[in-house]
């Protein structure tokens, strides 16, 4: 299967380095941004284009949401079967006469950070069986975890990883501006975000919860209010506090 | 020194977990809950009582903080060092003719989870130096991270881990809400959020930032406001946008 990565973002230089390591070829990268696809293409060896989209198997866009419908017009050929990578999309946002498919990695992907592949839920949707089993079996080839799901299923799945993906990282970055504003050193919270994390391996969430808000202590959440005097620090402060205490009422 | 540790709670337990671990002789558990006292007793090979405080050099007061006050007034020596482990509460808290301490482990504790005590931040403060020092070294036989700290450094580190561990935590169980709502394997999201903690191990959070957000994606934003129908889920969405969006204004 002749395989072409389109995009040259945080996602499509993982695919493509994950297919590489697994002796997966991938023949080319195509894309608009040369300096970040000669950068990949450095790394992983392989052709790029910006100019040229070559004749493929199977193409996987890569780009940001509100691009693949239009990178998708580009794809001329009817014989290709070509899937985004896409947690928000139905497959029918690919414009063109090709078969469509969802190809979705669950993780969270810098360029600068390596990642084990084994361990990426990818969830495959396609518009018929055959293609459904080759994207099943490439996924399989990357990681242990493979599944499939239709679109109805894949934007709760989306939707779940933005609560416990992005927003959990929003919550460090506002903690760092609070560990900051006294010149404390964030460090000493990293074992602290890593137990966090480690619970939840083996507890329900709902039952690992600490802190002032479950306990219902009025004295420290007064305190930590008074403490606030960033607008969005107590905004997010008083969100979940309720949050929590409705959820254990 | 003899010690003597007063609570039966998380953090009770995990202290003497501590310094049994590390061979230093803990005299007495002391408190209310004899099934709990027991339990550690057993475990733990430390005689409990409910009733007859023994004396000690130094005692670890380690109950909620709404106890702090009238534990202390139990402790009727002025030849003791005593010392509370909360982190919002002033050392004044403590009512007696001792000699007053804090000894703050800053991490979240359940009892059912192990923990590598050495890597535990420990924050110090006492009347005097001797003392503080003599805590400093204590802690440090348990832990590779002292520190020492007055109440007004306390009371934001306890803040930022609110932040960064309580919030978190309820992050990951409304998530798992959505998730549950859908029929969807909670296990799916687990290589995701540990990546995006190990992410902050190498990125400062603000720079690892994803998601829809943060992208300024206001199709998928909308998208998901439909999808959600919990008024908590819908508060938490959109506190967490508008501030990411704000933070990369």
């Amino acid at each position: 299967m002749k395989i072409v990565i389109i995009g040259s973002g945080n996602v499509a230089y993982h695919l493509a380095k994950a297919f590489t390591q697994n002796n997966i070829e991938v023949s080319q990268i195509f894309g608009r941004n040369e300096v970040e696809l000669n950068k990949i293409s450095e790394e992983l060896n392989i052709p790029y284009s910006t100019k040229e989209l070559a004749d493929a198997d199977l193409y996987l866009i890569s780009v940001s949401d509100s691009a693949v419908e239009q990178v998708s017009d580009l794809i001329r050929t009817e014989k290709a079967l070509v899937a985004h990578t896409s947690g928000s999309l139905p497959i029918e946002t690919l414009k063109g006469n090709y078969r469509k498919a969802s190809f979705y990695p669950l993780q969270t992907f810098s360029k600068t950070k390596n990642l084990e592949y084994s361990k990426i839920p990818f969830f495959i949707e396609a518009e018929n069986q055959i293609d459904e089993k080759s994207l099943f079996e490439l996924a399989s080839l990357i990681s242990d975890n493979v599944e499939t799901s239709d679109y109805e299923k894949r934007k709760y799945i989306h939707l779940t990883a933005v609560f416990a993906c992005n927003f959990v990282n929003h919550l460090f970055a506002r903690a760092k501006e609070i560990s900051d504003s006294q010149d404390l050193d964030f460090n000493y919270f990293i074992p602290l975000i890593d137990e966090t994390v480690e619970k939840i391996h083996h507890l329900e969430p709902k039952s690992a919860q600490t802190g002032p808000a479950v306990r219902g202590d009025e004295r420290i959440l007064k305190l930590h209010e008074e403490l606030i005097t960033n607008d969005e620090h107590l905004k997010i402060y008083n969100t979940m506090n309720e949050s929590i205490q409705k959820m254990y009422q």
